[in-house]
């Protein structure tokens, strides 16, 4: 039995967590910090924790924090580079959700976050929480960068493909497309419902930072070096990525020939599933659960292939994965607590 | 262990029996049965089902049937009055999500579903599973008429007041409002998208079928006979039910009398939470969860009483509230297999 | 023709003020005014206006100001009441869509929205702007307070039928719903998509501050005094309102009665329809346009009244009403420049 | 002045030519035909067109509708080709909104259509209404095939670039999202709100009919051959087209000769707007009006360009382009009708 601490609470990721680690079989415990709002009862500010989460918020305190087997960061990119630090080392496995510790680049950071990066030397022995294709690495983190919620998506539908050489990497273009949760809970113009409701926008052209996490991570599972197109979208719904890739296939693969390299490279992962055969795939297949569906067909007329990755970004592509990669690193499967049947409406 | 079969599986009832019993711990098998779709692998029609429920949709047949230990009917109004009366008395427990026995009176069920009405002598033997009203009841009982949507979060919401003497019954308005998909599966101009986004719509107007439910089950529950006026509204949203019932109030009955009403009277139900302190309050609260949050406040301009039940109409509405039925009959804890965390985004 | 200025043009209000103005066939000249954003190109803030209004937003200057035929007032309650009194008596047509001038008692005023009133000599010559209830004061006034998003709607649907003594005011409920629109355009955690969207809700529950607004005009239009119930629910779409009301019946009224009493009091005005049958009523059936659909049935049950009034409230219920106004103030035909086809969907 | 009539007037098409023609300075009467509900009081079936158009529809009858000025066909593809041939030649000028008159190679029409193709000799003088391409044969033009709503999008936001030799048309990727009023009227499970909303999808995968349109365009306007992938998603609003495309840039080409390629094309199109520098572009930006919002951009890291275009495809995508197209077809200004301001919200 664990005791978890999850800093920065109140954000979608946070709430993800207690979602899910509220009814975890192995959390005796659950604590949650905070930077700004000591002694809020949680459920004072989230109605839908009455009953469930009236527990008040605790300061962040590092001797209080040490004392947790799992401490879960879910506060913004930029803010836990200085926080978690001082934590390394001491006790806890660590869990990150921003993206302060996935590039392993520190100019890459600076250029695509326009933040100041940690500290490299937290960054060089952070391991990237890709679940399905970094168990051993994760099965030994100390501490643990969860990747992007784009990037999920993108990696687990593209990487077995490139991996076995069944797609060009050189014109890979990847046109994804988001629900609003993505942008977290601060109100924004851009997340201001009458404006965003019936309205679907590209946003950041060609400039997203999870560009470079994309990168990097083909290269390390796949050792190509690919320099991707990638665009984002926002959709007026709250949940769901969807990233729709496009690359040419080798010479003479067939759509036959991506399915079973999906399946294959799947088949013992209990959270992808592989979808064989569809007229249509959409974000609701996945919804509230810690899956990933992928698909891939090719396009005779052009000898390109169409790849598909759904998830749902505040489960596997956020909260569900980092859970995933907490049982991992307590030997416990990595279905445990995780195995919710997806909502679908 | 408890072997369940559910009837007309692919309704939006159907699918959330499904979410909740493939984790209930005391479900040990689970077999989906239709009366059009016979060999039909369920994941086929439901993708957010793949790998989860790749198993083939039976033939309805009486002699299976009888094996289980409950039946869930999940067929729509007109249909299960034909359906279950074969199943009465043969052994499994029975659960009907229809409409179709919960009138005792005939005549009712012929002026507001405009069909022919169940078997009298089945409709007299079924218990009303307004769990949290009804629970000595339901534990004896072999057949269940689950309750409706609207009814579920009015009555909730309404019935202490009324039978602690706290409102006025006679001028008791209930306006309610409702996702589409409390409407069903079916594709129909109403929930056609293009034409109910982005629209908020009155419907039936004066002529819900829920009416004479919500009337009979006042008398039932409190012994006060009541005229309501009751209308109800369709929301651009999927799920979740928010009822606004209006009373006067008995003289000198103030906010905290209400409050304390409701918390006395719901202090050891763990699926209805009482909301003393609110400016808003949302179907967010409860969505994918079991829970029924009630408030009620007194307008002292006007001395009348503004009183909110918030469900989940798939769940607290439908499945989520059958399953809770099943639970006392099966003598578990109500919140077996149904403890989840509302989404709230 | 016509020189117009807006001040507040970059609220929603006067968004729609320029939408419909700009083409508005009678106006030469339509100049954006600002506290804050003195010389941004009108279009860069607001790209669906590119090459339709590149013109620099100007400093509010009252020496400016004063040379206008018209001048909108689109700024927030709180502001307009200091803002426009120097432009009194100077020149224009003074037309403010806030709620500053609109209740005639101060103290209702502070009461409801907790700031400092207007100038009470100001609000006394202030005319109601309710178009079709006022004409003849419109035609004169030289200052219109614009009507309320919800008491638009509410009024023009109950105001007949309390007038011709068909229902009876003194118990009258009033369920009103809004789309998000009517928020305005600041960013708020009430208007954050991923916790509005998917939510209905009720807020500021009997304490909105239309309901001094709404008594007052009844008693204006109608000289009964009513003390109303009023809630107002947010739903999940931009635009639209939709109020539901419940009052008694006098005496053997009928549904045909009602309706009569509609067509006869409105037969003269081009944008309220009277819908006479209908299954379902929409706030679709107004959107984008200027309409104001009103509709009433008698419960035969229960002798009471289902009334309903459908606007889009930044139309009718904001700009469009205000031109409509203005029209008037002008001698020109009310539906000058605002005749478009409602987009349904 | 102009005598018009609409043959499938219920569809979404249809409505939308009705909203526009209704307000349209040149057209002095309006009429309505219908297969199968003659009779039938329009504004009874859509309420939105109360008080606006109460009248019957009528049956299609040649020799009535060979007294039109112009005649729109608004019926599915399928039944307009079989529908208007007997009109040809015998009077008014036709424009028809459905697939059936574009492909101007019959089997590539059979083989992505699946249907039976329109006569030859019909589909050989059709000329596509692309309107600012085509304008000079469209001034000629007896029948027009008025384009998709896709290549609508496409088209006027690529051709330029590919025209003028910017990008490489030979790994030309096209990621289409629409809103579900394109799915039409028809009630589907793909349209089914609970299923469509919080739900984006992609759908006929490498399959969609407009690819052949697409590629014939290109051709037909650049004179270069190109083989296109293109894939359509289905977006959870009602309105709007928002396509990316993806090509590489011709060497050393930028941002700058993109945008200057875009506004020379188009500084003489009152529809077409150039964006030159954003964050972020949205369907909002367009929404109820006529006009496709273009823009393009250089990745420099990978030599690529995105390229955007935006439409309301209801407009600009149907009815819109088709009313432009009657007024180039009738010397009239192409704005004549058309100038609404977008809603934004």
């Amino acid at each position: 039995m664990m005791k978890v601490a999850i800093i920065g609470a109140t954000g979608y990721g946070g709430l993800e967590l207690i979602r899910f680690l509220h009814n975890h079989p192995e959390v005796e415990r659950m604590d949650l910090f905070t930077s700004s709002e000591e002694g809020v009862i949680f459920s004072s500010k989230f109605g839908h924790l009455l009953n469930i989460q009236d527990v008040p918020l605790q300061k962040i305190d590092y001797e209080t924090l040490m004392k947790y087997d799992v401490v879960f960061a879910s506060t913004p990119s930029g803010v836990t580079s200085k926080l978690l630090p001082p934590l390394v080392g001491r006790g806890p496995k660590l869990i990150d959700l921003s993206g302060d510790y996935r590039l392993k680049n520190l100019q890459d950071y600076e250029k695509w976050y326009k933040k100041e990066p940690a500290p490299p030397e937290i960054i060089e022995k952070s391991v990237y929480g890709l679940t399905e294709w970094n168990e051993k690495n994760i099965k030994e983190a100390a501490f643990i960068a969860n990747p992007g919620c784009y990037p999920t998506a993108v990696l687990l539908s593209i990487l077995p493909l490139i991996k076995n050489g069944l797609i060009d990497p050189s014109f890979l273009v990847i046109d994804a497309k988001s629900g609003v949760s993505g942008a977290g809970n601060k109100p924004t113009k851009m997340t201001h419902f009458s404006e965003t409701n019936e309205n679907l926008s590209i946003y950041k052209i060609n400039e997203h930072q999870h560009i470079p996490e994309i990168e990097q991570a083909i290269e390390m599972f796949t050792n190509v070096k690919a320099t991707i197109t990638f665009n984002t979208h926002l959709v007026p719904m709250t949940r769901g990525i969807l990233a729709t890739s496009y690359a040419p296939v080798t010479n003479g693969v067939t759509t036959k020939d991506l399915s079973e390299c999906l399946l294959e490279t799947y088949k013992k992962h209990p959270f992808i599933r592989v979808i064989t055969d569809a007229d249509t795939i959409g974000t609701s297949r996945v919804k509230g659960s810690n899956y990933c569906d992928v698909f891939a067909k090719v396009d005779e007329r052009t000898n390109r292939a169409t790849i598909i990755g759904v998830i749902d970004n505040l489960v596997k592509g956020a909260a569900g994965q980092a859970i995933q990669n907490m049982n991992v690193q307590m030997n416990l499967p990595q279905t445990t607590g995780l195995n919710v049947v997806p909502l679908f409406i």
